[in-house]
């Protein structure tokens, strides 16, 4: 934390296979499947709908109106990773257009994660790149001043640690620690598991209060029925 | 007002079929022909565009992040209802998807109007299950506190009374009082009966200025002309 | 500034071939061809995506819930003009639907901008007339209270001066001051000419590390790469 | 609900010895002793700190920007009484100032509670009339346009009707129902009855896991501590 | 307008007598006077209340997150003006603090308007210079980048032109243009001229409803009393 | 990091003298003299002005609306210790009154930082028990849910781990990771031991241009003085 000025080359990545099975669960599932945390502020949003992916982090942190390290994050990119980019106060500029974008896409990037603002969303939508941001702006960025890339980074809310799985679709943004995705893939496949019975009996009529037995407990709590 | 803990089973509905004709109108006109009132704050955004729908509120008293109630409310949906969810406190969180969604359309209700979060937002956008929402959320809820089914509730700022006519649409949400609901039709109708007239003439280039026999009050009012 | 009740029907308007030529390049790259001012706040968006547009500016000023001055402004409206709508606190009712935008486009207006809200979003968006606003909302508005059109206004942050080319796309509008836009769309035209070149480059694995030269900068910044 | 130009001259107000009583409890106590409903949302702020009050609502429903009800309010003010106003929109011009307030002064009222603006606040400071906004502001209103006095409002997203007890402090503003505010004074007295006890006791260093017998709980809800 | 990297040093101060004269009727009486027009949004705040105060502005457009601009500003005060500064975009950064502070007023600036942040609060509360600002935020800036100095700007929605006058109290802070001033001193003296007779009014208990003769005026809008 | 249902009852403070220490710096000295990190949002404010304060930090996660485990936390308190609150959601609810203030004023606790709301704000000030927080709110919260204390938490978008020290004061709050304490009390020290002689200066007239030699680096940067 808190170094400037530093790029690791060198990071542990989650497990590829695990990182990319966590995409087809989505943000809301394999959020319940980590107990809940990890979830980034509802204020980022895709710049165009429909996109749900997964990939490991590699992280960089920014200053408010400069993208050099975007640039610098670039060469650290792997195939399968996603950019996640944190500020040290609150700015929407553009830091990221499509120039930026075809170079990550080159490099194998899958998405950016920028809690900040990002600009040609027409082009990028085209590309098919996609980007949760907080913002869009026109507004461009300088180049002058030293952030850090795969440092651990605070993105929306979220403590983003390089090599950390992120899972991303129109729901938000949730950061899996490396540590944890594994589990939290087994977690998720498990709580889907039995999702399509269920809904098969709600579409039918039965109703979830006598298909998760809540009637007792709702009774129980006080609930009072009035004609 | 303000009772916890209670699901009113009998509500009295709207006109089914007053309730139904107001759609058409949209929430734009709606509001107009009530004197402008009742409007939702504008906050309150379609998580899809292109819906417009009306039908009676079926109401529901949320904790934040406690969903408990929407199942319960689940039970007194009827075909044409809308749901209409408040939370005692701002809250952003997730409180409905994919799978509660599935449970109040297979009991015949056209939307649901939340203010709050919501998730799943790319299923129920391909089960063409309209939501109004504050928020969009992966962020899941709990199911441990009581509120209410079927009190009046404030909604985004309205006031909905069960039964009431709720309209909404790309432009927002409006709540239409049951007793009003006739009147709000009749005025609603009369209030496009010339639209279509005006907007051929307007179309041709005729101005607003003359159409509306504006230029006299402009001048009165003061208005001066510089070349 | 701040004249109310009056009409100046004598605008300088910026030269029509410039002001359409700007709409290719977009909001970001005319920014900053510009030198990065002028510039809406990034809270101003588009009612729906994928247009791109150049026009002069016709401006309005508001008085919050009244759009009166907006049908006085239509017949000042000429064809390849932008209607550039301020109000005097803010303001997100719905001070736009689709009969004005039915006058507007038989006048030859290719857009609105409004700093506050707009509605008939459904059927604007099927007209394809194109919005940018800070809100949508369905509440409409009174015809009671005089403002101006055609002075200087101050729009989303940005001064806009009556004949001012008003550039607008996904990403943002920008104000371009009539006696810069000829050589902001030589700044636009040159800053477009290599970057096909620099695309390409990028997308064959090129970093912009070595393309734009940064590696030495960085480092006598202090970069430290750590492995 | 949604009258517009009417005033009700004759309301029913809560028992005017309860609705004092009230005060010295303050919003939160009274909060929780109404079971937690009734509370305006927190953006509402005192304009200076350190008052506490409570009275009977006289009600307001405003148009943005346009004062002329808070005069009509004026007449209908008796000793004891807040008056709260709502607006039909978000507003927040400075709808209440100096001389509103010394006649509301010389009228008996105790506060105001606007879900708008109010300028002239270091007069009123000065003038010992506390006021509850969500925003100071220099603007002035006009006197155009009929709102109400004495109907069912929603301020802040609290439902007020006429006669109700409101409750104001530095925590914000409550109201209760007037059916409701003798069973509050009873439960809120009540609650305060041992707060001396418990104060002294956590004073003295006893903690709250133990006074309030909270360990078993948190083991059974499973608590682990690590050393 | 959009000039950058400029400082003017000779600007047209509004006459000083009429500027210093404006101080004593406040930001809500001085915005009437002049028409309604020229007020800055309201989130601008005053780090302590209590303070009244006018004179002519030195201009400052700051970049987000660099306050060199603010010590070439420094240089261009004359005793009796007012600095307002201006960014090129939305930043809550620390621009100014003590060591600043200290500088102007050693100058003669009677304040400083920033639509930015402000720091050393305390420091600055002690020293008795007021700042009107739209955050308060311990983060500090660089010196890296060319603003400008006496250049027309936007700040909080107001166009300030140097050497007009700043009118800041604890209502807000207003700009009145300098060929403007003179009138509008005469106006602000006229409005003030019988307020303390219809503040003896209405302490009395005579209702503005009377004083203003607003009785006939509600009856013709259609005002119902109803018992 | 995602600890839930954890306490760490041994923590690694940072050492008590340095963490003193650094009170009278500031938040904005210490933040400057860290290198510009550490900071949580700006929107986090002081309820009431004119503490400044450090101590070491005891961290809480807490979810919406709920408080049990402040009361756990209590127990964890050191003479010396600042409670760092944050919350699994945003949230504005009165999670903090005087009893646990009590509670935590006599295990030696010398603030609390709450990423969320706070009540009972006339009793804290005249307790001298100093709060920084997201909101005030008489909205009381309820004892169900487990959340950790004494493990990372991001705070206001600044991730503080158990035993850092916390720097408040009137500009905001900024966390100094335990290992860089020491350093960082060393660089504020250095920071502020010629600030008195620059204050004089300043106080006497000189400018900030000459006193740091910036006309030269300014000249290159272009600036251009127009007469």
């Amino acid at each position: 934390m808190y170094e400037l000025g530093v790029v690791h080359r060198n990071i542990h990545r989650a497990d590829r296979e695990v990182a990319s099975a966590l995409a087809r669960f989505g943000a809301a599932t394999v959020h319940e499947a980590m107990g809940r945390v990890g979830l980034m502020k509802p204020y980022m949003r895709p710049i165009y709908p429909g996109t749900q992916v997964s990939g490991t982090a590699v992280t960089v942190l920014l200053h408010p109106g400069d993208n050099w390290m975007l640039h610098v994050a670039a060469e650290q990119i792997q195939p399968g990773d996603i950019v996640v980019a944190a500020c040290t106060a609150d700015n929407t500029d553009g830091f990221f257009g499509d120039l930026l974008a075809t170079s990550f896409q080159a490099r194998g990037a899958l998405a950016l994660v920028i809690d900040a603002g990002c600009r040609d969303v027409r082009t990028l939508t085209e590309m098919k790149f996609p980007v949760w941001s907080k913002a869009i702006s026109a507004k461009g960025t300088v180049k002058a001043t030293l952030g850090s890339v795969n440092v651990p980074v605070v993105c929306a809310g979220a403590l983003v640690t390089p090599g950390d799985v992120i899972v991303a679709d129109d729901d938000g943004v949730v950061c899996v620690p490396a540590a944890m995705a594994k589990k939290t893939l087994e977690a998720a496949t498990a709580r889907e598991a039995n999702e399509g019975e269920k809904r098969a009996k709600l579409a039918s009529g039965v109703l979830g209060l006598d298909m998760y037995r809540m009637r007792e407990p709702l009774e129980k709590a006080g609930l009072r029925y009035i004609d």
